[in-house]
């Protein structure tokens, strides 16, 4: 149901003719209130897409009717052209649905630096707008694809108010800083300050901690609306708390459906000094391509994840630190301990604990390793 | 000729049973005088190696009379063992030499994570003191090499004077922040402050702005030796750009036999506000996964450049960039320029030209692509 499950809501995903596959290509998820409350975070790259530079205006009132969405182009290094581009949607999209331009968001995944064909964007929009429906969350999750291999959505139900959500994202996947793009929708009744605290907090140790490739996209928008149709006014933190899990959730798919990846490595950072230094300790390690290769090759070469650790100015002592792989300590205080050899890496979800030693801070990263898959399919494909 | 191109210099490189696949893998170079003058840097990894530590210690007074260097381990994450097999064997080459234990450095590439076999070791040092000659640089070029697929040696000869230098370095290759080792020798007459600021000065335009995989070694390791043979004292300027020319050539050298690679990649970056901004612009896209990736499958995919310039903190406007790719202009001012499809990347050797429009800063940065050879390399081989 994804971005339909919550009440107030409807979607559409229509084929627009924007991606050279074929296929779902252009989404519409529109807010029918009584609400039209919102918050959104964006991309932290200084490279900034048009949608993005488009939308940032947009979300500054807090007031969202409406969120469009296309892949088969990022548009993106586009020039004034391309931001007409994104304009002339937002206003098709007001047209369409009788609201205002300043209040529709505009998503765009693909290729960075080739004009969007306006024509069926625009037609695509028309048609979506004609096609809008309570049960459109499905194809709207489909629309939003490029590599992706499957759709990627999440529902929180408590039973008085829904939070619901789709995620489109497989490779230049570092968000942190903010390649995804995720439309999370909720019955619940919040303010747009409510809904900005708690989306900030929920994406700060969710999908800020995913980081597959190291690539930051230039594109990155997470939305989070609210209709308030279920009447519901729920407690601000137990609202985080759902909606913390909705965006680990929809991160975790992100992690499994990434580009080529043969492993989903969790890195678990202990014993640090602040959660800032565990975040860039994992973070250096997630980077690592030896130690990333090592993982697909199935090596527990724990050597590479201390000379990542190594790179950083986190507070640690080289000499102290313990590392284990799968619930096998292969270092002890910075010497080898149990035998590599016992680490059995055949498994898809791989576990690197990280003992720092030095305080009580810790922080989870989320990463995928270097796979042949992963160089075939980001040379082969210009995206 | 190597090491031994300069008068002064002796050397020999034997098989001492360190590496499982066989050959020659441990190297002695000597200082036979009349200057003993000698400089270094050491990887700025915060995880160091036993023989890193050692040697900072060795260089401290400017002294050296030898430097022991082996492959087949990397004696890094090894304990107070491990530090003792390095002790061990700087004490041994002193017994040999006849000079003090605090004069020899010590090198050693591999494995991290596992104990050197300190047997084996110790009789490699007495072969080698026995093998030394002053035709002995090219064995000891030799036996230096882990996965590199070919010995490293340039020598620049003045007439009166000569520079002559091995390297090794094939993965976890991103010094600057200081995985290779490099002996230098050369005949001039310098003291052991000249050479420090010769060799920092000639490292920090040609090892420093090679950026292979992005992964520092805990074991980086460069050494400049003074004879002072020739009887000649050079201008330090002049020997300086001397230094730096051979250098880069090893730099190059190491870049071309780079693990798995296919294209050699120049990233030169004009129109910075300071030389620290194009570094940092350059080292962002030697770093990015999805670009190198793209040179591989020889798509000139401009877009993954500027997601990258825009994840740095250099002054620049994204709106306002140039990029070309093999002389071909495909951004101009943030827009498509020319068509991708006129650049041509299938000769090995790759330029890509980034010029950021704000002053008159400018660093060139050298990198490789992202292959299925890298990635097989090292999830196969454990390094």
């Amino acid at each position: 149901m994804s971005v339909t499950a919550a009440s107030g809501f409807e979607a559409a995903g229509v084929e627009a003719g924007l991606k050279n596959s074929g296929g779902l290509d252009l989404a519409l998820v529109v807010n029918r209130g009584p609400l039209q409350a919102a918050a959104a975070v964006f991309t932290s790259n200084r490279a900034k897409a048009n949608p993005i530079l488009w939308s940032q205006q947009v979300i500054a009132d807090g007031t969202v009717s409406a969120v469009v969405l296309n892949s088969g182009g990022a548009n993106c290094f586009t020039g004034s052209q391309g931001f007409q581009t994104t304009h002339a949607t937002a206003e098709q999209v007001a047209a369409e649905l009788s609201v205002s331009a300043g209040d529709v968001l505009v998503c765009s995944t693909g290729l960075i630096g080739e004009q969007l064909d306006r024509d069926r964007v625009l037609a695509g929009v028309s048609a979506a707008a004609g096609a809008l429906s309570a049960n459109g969350g499905a194809d709207a999750s489909r629309a939003i694809m490029t590599t992706d291999t499957r759709p990627k959505t999440a529902v929180v139900n408590t039973g008085g108010w829904t939070i619901g959500g789709m995620a489109k994202g497989a490779g230049m996947l570092a968000p942190g800083l903010a390649t995804m793009l995720v439309v999370i929708t909720t019955d619940a009744v919040l303010e747009p300050a409510e809904l900005d605290a708690a989306l900030r907090s929920a994406t700060r140790v969710s999908f800020d901690r995913l980081d597959s490739d190291g690539c930051m996209s230039t594109n990155d928008h997470v939305t989070l609306m609210a209709s308030g149709a279920s009447g519901i006014r729920p407690e601000v933190n137990e609202f985080t708390e759902s909606l913390t899990e909705l965006c680990t959730n929809l991160a975790m798919q992100l992690m499994s459906d990434a580009e080529g990846a043969s492993h989903d490595i969790t890195i678990e950072v202990v014993g640090a000094e602040t959660e800032e230094d565990a975040v860039e300790v994992g973070r250096s390690v997630a980077r690592n391509n030896l130690f990333k290769a090592a993982v697909f090759g199935n090596d527990p070469n724990w050597g590479r994840v201390l000379s990542a650790i190594g790179t950083t100015a986190a507070a640690f002592d080289p000499y102290e630190v313990d590392v284990s792989m799968n619930g096998v300590r292969v270092c002890h205080a910075g010497e080898p301990d149990q035998p590599r050899e016992l680490v059995d890496l055949t498994p898809r979800a791989v576990h690197l604990a990280i003992d720092l030693k030095v305080g009580a801070a810790a922080a989870t990263i989320f990463t995928n390793d270097l796979t042949h898959d992963y160089v075939h399919e980001n040379s082969a494909y210009s995206s």
